[in-house]
């Protein structure tokens, strides 16, 4: 890796770990800003942003420890230690479910609805991931594709069912509302979208140290979108519906 | 240990520590959501997660002191310091009787039932891990299966005793509030059955690194869902009851 | 000190210092569970609770420092810094006078009698613990019959005392607290008789590493028991007194 | 680098994370004192404020990680670490869109308004940073004015906007709040005046460890106004506009 | 110093650290349990035995810096770092004055009164301490008697209005509340006696290893005392007026 | 350095540290002892105390790197790293514009008057701070004398405008308030002169290394004083016109 690409990949990463921790912070002190029916998904976003802040954590300090300088300005060399990719898989185990998770908590749908989603969604999820993780460590191409094959129909079929819901919920919502709905369905297609990308760069050859770089960058802003950004408009919903159901909050 | 097992393992400890770390704070964070009645069940389950994230904390330390790479990707080898089992062990002697504690809290049942339970199940638990550790530490097999038999007594007895309460208890419950205790029902058998079949493993002369490897994630996935999901179950039941008498908690 | 017997002192230290920490922290957490007027008997325990915490945490670093591993899987020889008893007699200093003032508080006396017993129990405490130190300390049999027959004579007192005390108050207790109360009596008796045991350990000529091993974890099982399960059954009387009191708190 | 210039970068950084972290802290305590519709834009001004403590926190750590000292009172020379500059620009992709959003929330617009001013704000703030970072980075001239100019298209209109903006909602605002709101302008117009023409030194050849000291010290104390002090006159808006709604806050 | 005197001196500020600390954190906790107006006096108690517990933390460090153990059991050799003993007095130029403020705050006498008490007291005490210091570090017996003897007359002026005051506003105590204050009495001129005669030692030629570890002791055994005890006696009382004057805290 | 003049400049900047710390801690624990319109002065002295806490463990750490001990009780020397005087300006830079800002804050004038106050004083003590540090850091006496005498314009402004305002806010205060504002108004010249007499040290030859130790001690007595006492007597005046204005705080 040479001195510039591992400075980029390192800004990027504290850049990430800054922009989570702090968003998770800001979701725990405005929790008073929202009605306690809207505050349980704020405090689920606020630990989707907790746990990838610990995993940078993890990310920063194996990256440190995985390249050492070599010379003033020179380039870095792989240390015995190495970079541990993984981290990666581990934290979308524990986020990706939550995010769903988040997404129906604050359209505060009756309890039976929920809860047949919830029980749909989760697993859907979890297969997802954990098909994906073999085709992410496999090195020869065949593999990688069945594997990711595999994996994107979960995929699809959280895609689908998120659409459908949050399509139907659109109509019982009050105007502004809806449309920071339909921001939070455009936001989520995008960002999921990157990750099944960065996943087939190997496919195409991309494998160098720039790939390496392009990739760790792509997850991290895709990182970033899902889940701060998300987060965010996941809070914007939650004050609107708070100051459309009780003026006191307006 | 070759490279990719060492990885794979410390993965796994990782996503447990996280796991735990998270729901023991989203738990104290939203004690506020359930009824005064049923908050304890809450800290208990937060207790647990945190005690058991401490110790993952520990098994993590212990495993990178543990082992040192050699060369860039290569294999771990052992160091005098060793990677000490036992830490689960000690983790169990505390978490299981808090488990039965915290399951029996949530169901809120009439105080004179709720002493008796507790006077039976807690020496029970105790006994087995106390019984259990002899044959976990023994090296030949014949005393392993002895031990191993004189602790599944109090197993089948805590299985049973919770199972037939659980049951009774259905009936007193508003009906969604029933199907979540069904499910506790399932769970508590599931994960709680994965323990003795580890234990089983070094019998079937399944002894070497692979062995390890599998049961390191079998025990740490176990515990993962034994008490995050197990704490998660018990909070949406808490939630449901409380929403069930008091409609502001809705 | 063999591999064996280094990791199982190890592991009963880092038992103890997680049930101490953890059942301080469960105390202090569901202060609200029960009236402010035995809020402070919580506190107290709390206290006792940390201050153990605080002082295993002092004898693990100590533990550490004191033994260095020969080989893989080898045994643990003593190095100069050597391994500091004398803790565990500060710990006592402290914690034995503020187990016997949580004993009052929750029995929520009237303020006289509270007093007068105060002043005859803590001096008594203090002056068992000071004359035990010398012949802990005192390495030929004669003088540590001496000063150990001393020192049980307020012991006995103590114990003398309280025993009346607790018998005495069980009349003015509702039912189910007097069950209790009658519990707390026969924990502390048994507990704390394991202490003088451990003691007349070297006297029998039980020297070697094997004693050593017993006592160490004799010693730490009696304080988690007499520390974290005592803390609990005082939280389980005011419980219950609050309960009886004020059905708020059922 | 000498040894005086080495020590003030390092005093002005140190400078800048002391204001930065007591600004935070001071705006999280002194959340009380202004009416709950303010409050937002308070915490939003302490999270840019630890976003900055952070980062100045960073560049501290690469600042003593890149200059060793050679003899007493000697001068410094460049390890391998470096320096790096890119935290700033981080730093600025973070706290410039907080910062806008913070300066709408406190003038309380009503909803429609704010929307359609944060849509339009927002991404030009991300675009102006994006379009400087290359310019940053590039070493000969003619590129630095390109990106520099490109860039300087978004930092016109987002200036332009919110001159606009802040006059316009001059009318609605009690007098002294008007007086304060023209104020915020200057102060807004001043500081983010300062980061183009530090931007700009290299390009009249102003490259060696002079011009690198003054660099740094311009930007940290650009930074110090554009965050602390800014901060500062948004609580005090926040606070005349609470008095002026509600007497209580006087 | 020999290995036992080490062990003694080290135990007895460990000793001293664990009650200063938990003492500070016990009276925060249980600031709730005494009307406001005494609370001001348990903040401050509480702040003496902070300060007192953060100084002898340092303590410790430096005994640890300043003595290295020779052999396995063997005796410890000062390093060049040294002991440093003057914290003691920074630690009673701070504290000294704040305990007589702690003593006249819980007395809560009019505020006439408490001024005057506190203008005469609080620069006797800080002249006390000035002069006492120039004696301590005096190596020649004749100018440390005559800067102890300067020293005294301070000491015997804040005793003298201390006890006039104290047994003047027994008059008008409740009963119960009497008999502390007077135990208050007694507990102020045993503890500070302790300091003047510990100053002696050196007069008196005991000036070897023994005499070192007899003063830590004697000074740790007295802050102790004067401190931790010092501060639980005014909780007390503070708890007899709340309960006095309002029966709630009873 | 000799090793008395090294130990003694260490205590005294530890015994500042220590009475910062706490003051800071005391101020922000007892915000609820006064009226919410005063509690604003409270926190920005224990922001000032805060602030000067963090620069005195900045100098610490600095002052323990710069010097080394040669031998037993022997003497230190410098080394490369050197001891940081500048800490001491950027520490003011920040504390005496609060410090101004929390003495206004506490008489609470009508909004007028302290706007326009505030808008002369601050601006110029940053000046009189700016004008300073050059003369600091120039060697030869002429430049110091002229810089200082620069320096000490605003300075007297400072002083005069305090002084009449002080002086016209007495008529309005009730009486014992007027007796402490008196107080404050010779506290703070007192210790504000201490700084130029400290800064006219070289100037009068004294540059050796007693000079240095005399600096030192100075600086940091001026500075307990003028940052933890006034706290404390802004404090006392704040508790006395809370108490006029409402007798639940008496
Ligand atoms: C489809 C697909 C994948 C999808 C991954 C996704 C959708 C990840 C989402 C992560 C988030 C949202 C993280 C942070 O919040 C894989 C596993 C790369 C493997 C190949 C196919
Ligand atoms: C039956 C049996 C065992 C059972 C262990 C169990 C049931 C452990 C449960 C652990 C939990 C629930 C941990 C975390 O929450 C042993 C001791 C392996 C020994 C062999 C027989
Ligand atoms: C009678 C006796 C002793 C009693 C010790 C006791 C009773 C200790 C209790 C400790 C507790 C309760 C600790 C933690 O909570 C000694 C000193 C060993 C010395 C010999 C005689
Ligand atoms: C116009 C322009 C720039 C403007 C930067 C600005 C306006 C930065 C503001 C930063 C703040 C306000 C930070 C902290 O709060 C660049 C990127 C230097 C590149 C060249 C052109
Ligand atoms: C009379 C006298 C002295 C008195 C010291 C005292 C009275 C210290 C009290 C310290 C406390 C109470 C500390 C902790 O709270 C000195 C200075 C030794 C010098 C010689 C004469
Ligand atoms: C007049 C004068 C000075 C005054 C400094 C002052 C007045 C500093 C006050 C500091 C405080 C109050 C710090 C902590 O709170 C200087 C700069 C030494 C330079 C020479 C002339």
């Amino acid at each position: 890796l040479s001195n510039g690409q591992f400075q980029t990949v390192y800004n990027v990463f504290s850049f990430a770990l800054a922009s989570m921790l702090f968003t998770a912070l800001f979701l725990l002190v405005s929790q008073g800003r929202v009605l306690p029916r809207y505050r349980q998904a704020l405090v689920v976003s606020a630990t989707v942003c907790g746990i990838a802040a610990y995993h940078y954590f993890r990310i920063i300090n194996s990256f440190n420890e995985g390249f050492a300088p070599t010379a003033i300005g020179g380039d870095y060399t792989l240390t015995p230690f190495g970079f541990n990719e993984a981290y990666r898989y581990v934290d979308w185990l524990l986020t990706v479910p939550l995010l769903l998770l988040e997404t129906i908590a604050v359209l505060a749908l009756p309890r039976a609805t929920r809860a047949s989603l919830l029980t749909k969604l989760i697993p859907a999820s979890v297969l997802m991931i954990a098909l994906g993780y073999p085709g992410e460590v496999a090195i020869d191409t065949l593999p990688k594709m069945l594997w990711g094959a595999a994996s994107t129909i979960p995929f699809l079929y959280i895609l689908y069912v998120l659409f459908v819901e949050l399509t139907k919920s659109l109509g019982r919502q009050p105007a502004e509302v809806a449309a920071s709905v339909k921001r939070l369905r455009i936001l989520l297609i995008a960002t999921w979208g990157v990750y099944p990308i960065s996943y087939l760069f190997p496919v195409f050859g991309l494998d160098g140290a720039d790939a390496f770089v392009l990739r760790q960058v792509g997850y991290s802003v895709a990182d970033v979108l899902a889940k701060c950004l998300y987060g965010l408009v996941i809070y914007k919903i939650a004050r609107m519906k708070s100051a459309a159901d009780d003026p006191v909050f307006a």
